[in-house]
């Protein structure tokens, strides 16, 4: 099942530098772990911002959430959700 | 180069039903077209929703100006546009 | 699987009142049914407005988008979808 | 008497992790109290996000507003209140 | 129980003035009787627009809600509604 | 002359627990002493949230605006304000 | 007594524009009267839109009320109304 | 040429107050040199906000650009700039 | 004197093709004929909307918003206007 | 390829002054190297803001993501962007 993610990366101002590149360390690592597990399906930068539009594949709801809140940068993240389906002009059976 | 472009469609009230659906049939195989071409990569619906998240491949900015304008719904949609680009922590060094 | 909806009806000026009561004795047989099928599983009334807030249980993302598109009173509304998982604090195993 | 809660929960950077799972254990506590007791009939965690959609059945706008004015996480939270009533089309005379 | 109700008043352009005016008219009487009765405690208009700001004073959410829809101009209303009770600074027991 | 004036009080995370009930029982006396002169006519709790709904009875602009800038928890507070006055369907002449 | 009022004139589509001219020539007699009282001290156009921004020296708010609800083209506005007050820094007594 | 500015007052919490009057009575001054000139035309308060309204006469834009960097009050305040003009309806040849 | 106005063309369902088209030539024509005068000094196109991003070399406000008016569009646009001038840091005296 | 980006810089509140005017050197520098090679193409200040409009002339969407990553003042900066195409009424060609 499918869902649209946009997460928004918000660093608080006096953030510590080197704690913030030891968790984007470590969300590189995760994402790159549910990208290769067929999870996080794509992956894309949203030009000129600290943002990013993914593709999730998960088994459902839950699936979903539990995936989102172990992501390291979690708390610095503002995140929108869309559940996605079947288009009926698409032209693969199964879009991922 | 890749987009994120999002559509949603209103059909105005007391608009031609007949003439709608022929309209949705052209929009329908143009953009079945464009998949076929590999510009039109992704397309999914929205769930709930008269709308669509797609991704598109053109040349550049113009390529994706002159393709939405031409789309058969155009007046119908309300569209945003996100410029996409890599991101350093996709696995594919082309993930379109 | 479960969501909420919130959906606002809103009659465009002019419109045939006796077809929007043809529409709306549809629309409440349409939820009666799914209510009965354990599908549409809440439904209330916000106080003072067109609107209600509702809770669905489907089976994924597209089973949710085919029965709002199915509803008769679709064209006149405007709908949000959230989708909901398991509380931690929630006392109940499965709160449907 | 039904009513609809949305509440967010947003930790302010650099708060004591510690103090804040004593919170939320509290909280935890608190809710599944109110639970017990048949007032706050439902809670879903929204997937994806810090935050839950509740259903609360009270006695009057008073009894609400000293409940979640003892929320133990309350002063982390964004809250939203629809006052909600029995819906026409709902098949159970009572739907809590 | 008391709520405070917004209502702003839009008419479509090309409605009818005789038929606006006659249900003007009976809003006005609408109102009046329950005004009257105690339960529509306050009216006020909002300097400059089309708008009002009440207090209603009613048994539930249902009681409000049936009201409301029963108002002659309700289809040609923006209405907010946000539930109210005692402040604990207020010197009145009960500031109706 | 009356106002509708709708105050939120917003606590900055770490803010002296000891000062801000001091800060509260100075704005409940200051409250208090301006409703007991017919200044401040009503205040009202919006049930679920730290804010209130007043009807103030002033001179003039002026005179709300001292009052306003006055409140110990002024600092705290976001405030809108909106001019009213008699509505045609009142049954007061004097709905104050 | 002083307030701010932005209007902004929004003329619906295939409205007959020989009775919007007539009406526009209304309002200006209507405006210059008001400013030849001193009632309407000021009137500005907004560069590029059709909207303006005036300042009312009335009597309380239901002058304003009244002044503003004669307006010829009222039924095509869009107003906001903000009560003003002398400025501690303004060098002007009275500034009108 | 005429801007109207609206400026909104935050102070941050914490801010040392003897720091922030120091600050006030400087932009008090500015303000007033500028009132003496003819250039800060206009200025009044909203009432019940720590905000203001201005009218501002200057040359040019760059002009109004340098005079509101320069407030000693700039780094706190919200401002928003509309460009003004002569309206066709003001009985003033030149109403500033 | 430079401005940015952005104009985003909206047409009424239902508008008659023809004439459209007949004032979009003349909206060419128009636009064409100050740019040629190096008064509309860019006009660009953003990328997948019926909407353009123009810069405007102009005497004063009045003159911009004399042309804004003149525009033969000008009905069917929504209008945002932002006065802009020399930026420190621009390496050209007078970036038009 | 052409982008219209806005940036807006928000210092906040308590950061050392003299660190800021070092990174404010380096953007000018950084901002004037760009201009010089005709990627930066035009930078104008917003009147009464500290806030720019920028046209930039970049070879795709991640030379644009990647130099807006690499301002001095990126983590103090509100970005939007907006792809730009040539507007079928400009009178260049190639408007730069």
């Amino acid at each position: 099942m499918l869902f649209k993610v946009e997460m928004t990366v918000r660093v608080p101002p006096g953030f510590d530098p080197q704690e913030f590149e030891r968790l984007k360390a470590k969300e590189k690592a995760f994402s790159q772990d549910l990208q290769r597990q067929g999870i996080w399906r794509h992956i894309w930068r949203v030009a000129g911002l600290y943002a990013n539009v993914s593709i999730f594949d998960v088994r459902d709801n839950s699936h979903l959430h539990d995936l989102l809140m172990a992501l390291p940068l979690y708390p610095f993240m503002d995140i929108t959700v869309a559940p996605l389906c079947r288009h009926p002009s698409a032209i693969h059976e199964d879009d991922r």
